[in-house]
């Protein structure tokens, strides 16, 4: 059998095998208990587990159960891992365009962390102020794949691309109000981007974007194995 | 009577007064002989007049009339002015972002050097390489009021924006496909700006960016009347 | 360096050069502390500051740390000023088309007399009783640039901009149910004027239509200079 | 039996006995032929017919079996009436915004006359000269319904309403582009009017707002019938 | 003078003369002083006044002032008169397809009573019991004007319409969800209906529809004034 | 293997015994070559085949190779068996709400006869008149399952679904203009009906309703054959 | 008379027999009263009610007056029967994608066995991991109507529908985020589904796909009646 | 100078240098000859060059300058490139649900093998018929890079990135009607998938997934290059 059935949910436990990482908890409509069980089933079978959009009144439950599990505030999530993740090679360079993007980029991180990325990052370089992002132009030429997280008009992948021969992955999030549509317009403005090379993801899916990129580096590893 | 009444038309022949700048004739839903009928008036009136969207067959017909009227192809308009415009102080920059969009930018340019404006353009510097924007750094900061002509994400306003002290009026146009949606994307994108000191107007509408920007010098030339 | 390191926030310290005025902070996303930080950089850098969209809340505990600063509570803003402003040339005119539309009135006020406009008011003269707007003729043309704040069907900038030669920005507000969509009809129908001369800002962003209004007039004073 | 079954159509021939006047054709979607067959059987029946939305190609067809009916260009109908219509009491005005919407005026303007109303008209009237509708203030106050007919913002209606204490029907065109979409603000505009007394029908459904001003004035016919 | 002044409200104490009934008051965005405030000049004025959308905590707050006021609180209406209406002729008849329709239905009823209207209503008629709706044939083409408040699919102002020769306004409610989209989808289909004779007002406008139906019958007043 | 493989299409030829029915080509988007190659698959492997929206321009090119397939001209299918199919038990009612419902309505009978199902139709019996379709009343209660086809407001599937106990698909069509939004709101209108018992299917699909239809009749057998 | 009436409410008491089922009680926009009211009447007449959309704030209400009805928490629904249901035959499946479609889930469920069908489950097996839905692959085709709740891109009916020759009838959720703009693609996603034989509900609508599967089981019943 | 001055286009020059591919030419918006200038101003500068979007009819006047670049139908490209390209690492899968995603996915063919890729195709295996994909398991598990192209319910990525630890960039098609419009429910469907480890492009943007690939699989050569 390739789950675990817990009557509600059914733990995919041959995930690891095929992804090579466990399956992923979506939390935001999951019920504490839902999350804490499925947790223990991924945990004992993999000694790793990842729950994202877990609020903290559903962490202070599911911590009386795990307490050795780590809960991060302004990503929303939890990890556990009983042992050092192998590391992935290259470099995750994950920038933001502006301070109220930390949530969604922090989550990005947490993930590619977790995942075995080595991961840097540059906050708050919209492009209101282009001289900012301009001052970084070296570390982000470093980078083997970026990730952009932007509200609003969502540009910033559009000029981050422009500057470099890197795959970019676009992270549109609901900062903003009025025009912006909850999200919206910054996501489909990512989508109809006049730079070649770049992607995107769902409306605050930091985890979606790092997730990725993780597969990425990790078929660089799957590509140097087969040689 | 402040208008000339036609029975389909009622032509405002106060306009001028009132604005400084007679009524112009948006030409797409009017037939060749409305628009003719109007042109008549404004021009006897006034010695000046301007229609858009005026198509080329349409043209073909008005053109028999008054073949002393000037068309412009690419912008899709008829000008008219029987001597010089007066001349308004200060200058118009309008940039665009890219090839596809010379059209609606060419609509602006028209409609600005009707209205008396010293205009200068730097055409296809969209923010993909953002290095042929910054190359024309000190032309764009000596303009007085700045219109910016982009499709697809719309980016180049908000960039343009944080570099000057200069007021700037954004230009969707409908270049682009999919989650463009015919530029409401891009309209969008422009209205919910991280930049401050821009403003939008419809889709494709070079036209009413550079009427307002005329209007902007105009006051100048008003406010120095004053003093 | 062009701007202030503080992790989660880069605060651009050389926007009072570029634009005139420093770097504005959006409040909605940012914690008080986020706030706070950003402000502290700006008032010692500045000697100027301005915040748009904070809560009662927030501002409560920014207020221990900063006294001295001004609270707006219709406008939801916070100011600060070390010494007055330099005054721009010109008059703004603030006209709201109905009670309801007051806060986003006034955070238009607020702004554009922080940046050293001389600004009118003309409140609650919606076009559903046209005669409250008229006997205000005098008032409206005497204005350089004029501002109009409006929800529901937004008819009120397409009325006044026939009435004057005055550039105009409409500011669409969120007054409104069902067909109003949160104003998103608002500001499309004011994109769609049958007016020239009019251009339009976010929903509920009176601060970015007196950005603009400033910038305006500080260009006059820019172009004065040159002569 | 109520209809007559033409197999593809069933003609309701009761209508007229319940709605006083006989079905009504919407000719866009439907055959030539269709429309033919329909005519046929309403002329017969009811001595009367209307058919709305049928192209000129189409009127070629019908007019060789039905050479008396009348073909009305603009307003893309049909019309039959073998004996003059009972008159209606009272006076519908039809006020249209703009040059491009006399089509739509004149289907209202047909229908309404067709259904034995007088019918009074003034276009091109719209608020971006809004001295044009005053001077026609008494005309107006005059009718005892009101239809008015607006594109691209749609804010006469709610201007008109404003001067008024009469019932009007708003109808809003397709004229205008880009955040226009086709109508759909005009029309969402007007249904979020801040002028009480006003309904609005479909986009470009003038014959709707007619229909229903000649339904208002029947019940007067009505009413007074009872007493 | 035309208006009083408030500052922040211009109260229309014209409005009597020009429409037959005082300014209307909308709650939703206005404070409960505000909603005081210009309660108070009308009643002084026209000793007449309507609120709508006043949630039962400003009216706790207004109840202290003017304790001899009306509030309707299924309605969410503050009502007011010295002395009785005038009755205006006829009957308007207010149909509901659910009980959950109930709160905008009554805020129709409040309206046309408080306007002088003879008003019968049937409740929860929905189109899902077809045969509900035709036991009351007979009442239903008594009225002289017929207001259908629907929610969801918005079906039964079609079919009322075509059982009837009476004008009839349709009042779509947010009743529903998903694909009802808060009210939007009832609308459309209302506006886009197959029955001629009908037009709409915005969701839960039960106000609007019925200030427009009280309109209606004081024409037919005006009417037989002018005989 | 389970398909035979075309290149640019993979024939599934085991579609027969998991569905009872050959896979059914979809016509919109190919090419007439390509409709040609899968219908010979088809045709040789199951001896029956179904193609859906084919423009009569493709079908000129696929008659030269099969003149013993069928064209139906108004439903724009093509159907091909080489012997009767076997008969499912029960009876198929296609309803339609207006005229202009006729090609879809057709597509479904197409569909249905083609199937193997006892088709009966009663077109042109929308709301607007709703003693036309209770005048069908004995006729629907015989059906076993009930399609109803209809535009612009689609009220008709909840009136018919109220008067049976017949599980009933709705179709909705792009018949209606403005509001109606291609169909768009004719589909909402009917996934937020009031009655129960009622599923809907895409705009214009009858095909797919009448798919779903032969399914259930088809369960009916499958079932009996269980016993 | 078909229906008592309850004044905001006419209960229709005939439902029974038209339907089969009793009428059903929509909960949401209702109060604890009016349900309790409607209830009691149903009970009262039909020995046997359903309510759905029942928080538990007003089930605690109405628990009082009726304790021996059953509340249902995850399906927020209530039920009543007085004497064992007639059984239907055939079986009901119902397969969920995903642990937060859960309470969707059980609404279908709770509905289907109060008609009387045989209900079985299979949770849980979205898309993601296609081996856990086609470990039940024997399970599925044993159905002889099957009901998918799906939320997210609403992938699962499509695949499931590929494999098997039994109708499906797919219930869209609201459980997504961003792009799922509440359901709204999940639903459009469904209704644009490449497999045939598969209809769709409303979102969130787990009663409407179950009632309309006991319809199809009871028709079964009907048809073998005939026999 | 970074980019050659056209006029109407300013080309990108120096993009091969950042980039490692030369600037592409987006051809829809562009006519015949501006596409021709750029294209021989890359084809002299890089020896390469690439332009999508071209109809024949543009290709008949370009082929006339430059018979020696290639014209794809399908795809409606043009390449060129005077030597063979550097050959990239690693293989792109490219798998599409059905036969009429053949243009798009021969878009990202094209665009791939140009850049230097080894491509793979696995067409019309769509979700309706599962077993198709799941015969190809082995040769969708070797691939680097997955790139899916599908149309309609857009199921087919979320399916394929289960299966697999590669990832996967999806391209929504517009092909499909009504509930899809236009491929907006598609590409929202990709965007709010249950799967990990994809993003997404712009509708029918074969181009845009191909480059993005084919960076990927550079960014491998420039790692290994580092060692």
């Amino acid at each position: 059998m390739v789950f675990e059935d817990l009557g509600e949910s059914k733990v995919d436990i041959s995930r690891s095998k095929i992804k090579g990482f466990p399956e992923i908890i979506y939390g935001e409509y999951k019920t504490a208990e839902q999350i804490k069980n499925i947790l223990e089933v991924l945990a004992e079978h993999d000694g790793k587990a990842l729950a994202t959009r877990v609020s903290y009144e559903k962490w202070k439950y599911i911590k009386k159960y795990f307490p050795q599990f780590q809960y991060h505030e302004s990503a929303q999530m939890i990890t556990f891992e009983d042992k050092p993740s192998n590391k992935l090679p290259g470099k995750v360079l994950i920038i933001s365009a502006g301070t109220s993007d930390f949530p969604v980029s922090e989550e990005a991180k947490v993930t590619a962390k977790w995942m075995g990325c080595k991961v840097e990052t540059i906050y708050d370089v919209g492009v209101a102020g282009i001289s900012r992002l301009l001052s970084y132009l070296n570390k982000i030429r470093e980078a083997n794949i970026i990730i952009v997280v932007a509200g609003m008009e969502g540009a910033l992948p559009s000029v981050v691309s422009g500057l470099v021969n890197t795959p970019l992955i676009a992270v549109p999030t609901s900062v903003g109000y009025g025009a912006n549509q909850g999200g919206m317009t910054t996501m489909h403005a990512m989508l109809t981007s006049c730079s070649s090379g770049l992607s995107v993801v769902n409306i605050d899916n930091g985890f979606g974007a790092a997730y990725q990129a993780a597969l990425f580096l990790n078929q660089f590893k799957e590509m140097t194995k087969d040689e």
